[in-house]
């Protein structure tokens, strides 16, 4: 497996780098965004892993997220893959929230889908293969944060993987796929109709059935659009109050889906992953 | 005139909005970005003016800039105008140097741009009428930077008009339009042939004549493809020994022309301002 630089930026003292490779769990190019801070020779840093939302790539979180300041403050290697298998023989939706850019962090069983979208196994398995053969970056400090359908992808993942993840946490997360419209139809499409294989995919169904974290942090907009058809953060609050999981989980008053939202809390979020990383 | 409000989103506790409205300078309609910090009723804030570079339109810096953190703050309001008029009737020109996105802030006196490209109208005049009448902003305290023909645009616009800003500054600023490609193309096209007509629009000639600032910041990076032909940042350094005008020019290994570099230093540049501003 051999990395492209496609492109590196001196950037808060460190540098902000895009990479491309070939993706075997994918079968298709991969491309994401590495922002490794200055560091002494020989060092290697935490690392955390941002997935990012529906239609977004790499590059979104690279150019709004406003993460380098704080990341270059703690010491901390942050990685954006892409959202989803590329590639004109990709298989695809016409509809913005299934398909390109709509991974949804799952290793996909239903055809046509099967082939490419294998983002479980490519977040969860080649993806840290490569960032600790290629970047300074120790493995035994990792931590995983995302926004909306990349919050799901962090709570799901982290849930999956106890003792991976020093540190989770989450903007806008899709707390449910199994109790909303974006999670029914991709979980439908991407794993077929057998509701009880959803479960592995649903942070709340993960908690109910045993899956625990340490702690949690998730920041919530009271202005998005998508709060009560699709997110449901109420349900995620219900699920760690039910096993008693210890879970801050923020609602914030005037706030959107956006990256004006995100950016604003990336360094709270950056800063509380740093206390669990290096401690 | 009626300002229209295209976007508002709240962020960093303030809020980013994006307005709209026909001007009177340029006989089009004009987009801005404002970002107003949270603040007490009736307050009056500093206000800091942001020129964008070739290509750019306001939503460059607001997207990639990283200002409204520091703006929060120090409670500064930003402002970010587009950097030459746009629609159809437009004239344009098949570069991207020249005509739309590449109004270098100057009065056009040359046809066809005569009638449209009054960047300077607008930013000297215009803007700040309309600055004044919808946002909570003390006309007393106003600063101005920039970045690359923006640069020029805020270090020319403030030489112009001694007292009206407290403070200016500059990202790797082109600073003598008389020097450079970019600089002749475009007051050619906009000024004619007439040499001793662009000297209004240089900021090392503007010195040379006369012009004096309290002090100026520039960071300028040394990976900068554009330096060595276009920037030539050492003219502006002469220009200011030479008549001992104080200037503070950092040059900045490594860093590049792109919005990787402006937000390093952007909250550098905003504590110079605040410290200007609310003296």
């Amino acid at each position: 497996m051999s990395l492209e630089t496609v492109s590196e930026n001196r950037s808060f003292g460190g540098t902000q780098g895009v990479y491309r490779h070939v993706s075997v769990a994918t079968g298709t190019e991969m491309a994401f965004a590495v922002f490794v801070p200055e560091h002494a020779a020989g060092a290697k840093l935490p690392v955390l892993f941002y997935l990012s939302g529906l239609t977004c790539t790499h590059a979104n979180v690279m150019e709004k997220g406003e993460y380098r300041r704080a990341c270059a403050e703690h010491g901390i290697i942050l990685v954006a893959p892409d959202t989803s298998p590329r590639g004109e023989d990709v298989p695809d939706d016409e509809n913005y929230d299934f398909g390109k850019g709509a991974g949804f962090y799952v290793d996909a069983t239903e055809e046509p889908w099967a082939k490419n979208y294998r983002m479980r196994s490519y977040i969860e398995q080649e993806l840290p293969d490569i960032i600790a053969r290629n970047f300074p970056a120790d493995m035994d400090r990792q931590g995983i944060f995302g926004h909306s359908m990349g919050g799901h992808g962090a709570l799901t993942i982290s849930l999956r993987n106890p003792g991976r993840y020093r540190s989770t946490s989450a903007f806008a997360p899709i707390v449910s796929p199994l109790n909303c419209p974006w999670g029914e139809k991709a979980l439908t499409g991407y794993i077929g109709q057998d509701r009880a294989k959803w479960r592995e995919y649903d942070a709340c169904a993960l908690i109910e059935d045993g899956a625990r974290l340490p702690d949690l942090l998730v920041d919530q907009g009271l202005a998005d659009n998508f709060l009560e058809e699709q997110l449901k953060t109420h349900l995620l609050d219900e699920a760690c109050r039910n096993v008693d999981m210890p879970a801050t989980i923020r609602m914030q008053e005037g706030y959107d889906h956006s990256y004006y939202f995100i950016s604003t809390f990336m360094a709270d979020h950056i800063a509380w992953h740093a206390e669990r990383l290096k401690s």
